[in-house]
């Protein structure tokens, strides 16, 4: 193993240096080979980094940042005005190749936005999309995009997804010819909007992908496709929706329950069967796989949940170090090359 | 309580009459004042019939149709053929009021063009819409639409939404001011598409209603809003996510787990943990709730699962009886005439 260098946005999400600088120094500690640089501003990061362990730190380098885009800005106004915030410089560090990838748990619009400015798309993308890999039921796991980096998506995006996914799930995941779907809202050909019936339409005459056709909501996690593909507003209430209803489930399960006049002996083994149960669901623990990918571009860029605890931020930055040996961006481009037609 | 009748297209679904009579069978069982009216083909309607006990049959009249609308019909063409249909001839009954509210769980495209076009919109209402009632996690329920019927939405057809889901939650759920949200990708007023934007600020000049903001996907459940609008594609790759994961748990209680070599009694009380567990989480099972109701329309519609049990479905056959009861409609066009501006 060589030597990695990450940029971290240490000032983007609900709870800036706070949570991301504890989560640096565990992804730290877990990989010898690793080299964090902490971006925003120094008083606050050295205020975190002080309680950590001083052989870590010497992994460490504070690169400054006056500004921090705020979460809640417009995109557009953000991107306008980022010169000199923690999300564009960490950014930068990338494209100088001071680092080989970003980590920010910032606004998501304007990471998008600066991302394709400053890093640029492969060719035969027009934009990049936001992707995860989920566990499924049958113990494998599905790579799902767009996640939320494009709002409304015509035919031609959802194929670009769709190419970039099956790379995703084939070089990275390692599944041999992956099976790669469409999210609708029925199995027949004539369902859904326009977008998505154009877009199976060329999926199907791909020899080069396995398109299997349309799956719908409940089969998110049922392991029946490789590859799922929507547009980035579906794609990020839906999979909300799945956290929304696993969160619940875990925290039910971890709750002391109604009746409580059992006998001593029966409650301590209810609660070592809850248990049990809940480490049986806990690989679909949100925290678990947290950590968006942003495909498409030269360059890997991960978008981290904006209220990501420090356990969350921390896989996160695991995902940029596998996305980073894997070469991500390298093979999808590649592949790429082969797959679209040549422009000249 | 005074007689009620309802037409039930028997033919509709995955199963067709090997599920809608059962399940009619136990509507009646449990309902003394309940009538039905089983649309379809006499010779397979009776098959299932003769198996049921004498004294509900004299509830029950088969009225033959000729005919039956594929599920994965394209919903013009299916309306264009649709006379003597098992659909059609379920929904006239309705409008000659003969029936007073009409139970399917065929072609869900084809019955919301068939009964807008047979029982017509209410004054204001540009298009129906599909909406449910869903358990939450606060022991309350939150009514949610558009499940499906409208697969892109302007923001006028938004805002129609959700003054109907008001007036569901209102006077059919007893909740008092409902409070109104809109799915979006995230909370802050920049957010989402240009539809979902424009309603949010209709909504939010709107002294009628309760309009609290934008929900993401992971609040569906949490009891934040009591009435949730989106359009019918999100809507139902939402619900069908929900379901999937309620579904994908369920099982995995009902499992017997991985490891055997416990003891006799342990293995028997796990099993007795797990089935109160199972129970306890019972309430959000989709078969508790199915059956999505046909809103904005003068008359009831009920929409069941294409693959309902005979549990389930006769869960819509109640949700019938109760939109009946509850005289729906006419509660929705009271308000909206409260509501909206009048045109003359």
């Amino acid at each position: 193993m060589t030597r990695l260098t990450l940029a971290i946005d240490a000032m983007g999400g609900d709870f800036g240096p706070c949570v991301t600088v504890p989560a640096a120094m565990q992804a730290l500690a877990s990989n010898s080979q690793l080299h964090l640089l902490l971006v925003g501003d120094p008083d606050k990061i050295s205020t975190s980094l002080a309680k950590a362990d001083s052989a870590l730190q010497g992994r460490v380098q504070v690169i400054p940042a006056e500004s921090v885009i705020a979460s809640d800005a417009r995109p557009s106004q953000a991107i306008r005005n980022s010169r000199g915030s923690s999300m564009r410089v960490a950014l930068e560090l990338v494209k100088e190749g001071q680092a080989q990838a970003c980590i920010s748990a910032g606004n998501t619009g304007a990471l998008m936005g600066l991302a394709k400015l400053l890093l640029k798309p492969l060719d035969g993308i027009e934009r990049p999309a936001l992707m995860t890999v989920l566990p499924n039921q049958q113990q494998g796991r599905t790579v799902v995009l767009d996640l939320g980096a494009n709002v409304e998506c015509d035919s031609a995006l959802l194929v670009q997804f769709a190419i970039m996914g099956a790379v995703m799930a084939e070089q990275v995941l390692d599944i041999a010819n992956p099976r790669v779907a469409l999210l609708n809202i029925g199995q027949e050909e004539t369902k859904g909007l326009d977008s998505i019936r154009d877009a199976a339409a060329i999926l199907r005459a791909s020899p080069d992908i396995n398109y299997i056709g349309y799956v719908e909501g409940n089969d998110l996690l049922t392991g029946k496709t490789d590859v799922l593909v929507c547009d980035g507003f579906v794609g990020n209430v839906t999979l909300k929706t799945m956290e929304g209803v696993v969160r619940m489930f875990l925290s039910l399960l971890k709750s002391p329950g109604e009746g409580n006049k059992r006998a001593w002996w029966m409650t301590l083994l209810g609660r070592w069967i809850k248990k049990r149960l809940a480490k049986r669901f806990g690989h679909l623990n949100p925290d678990q796989y947290n950590g968006a990918c942003l495909l498409g571009l030269r360059g890997t860029v991960i978008k981290s949940h904006g209220a990501a605890n420090q356990r969350a931020f921390a896989v996160a930055i695991q995902q940029a170090e596998q996305a980073v040996r894997r070469q991500v961006p390298e093979r999808i481009a590649a592949r790429l090359e082969a797959v679209l037609p040549k422009s000249d």
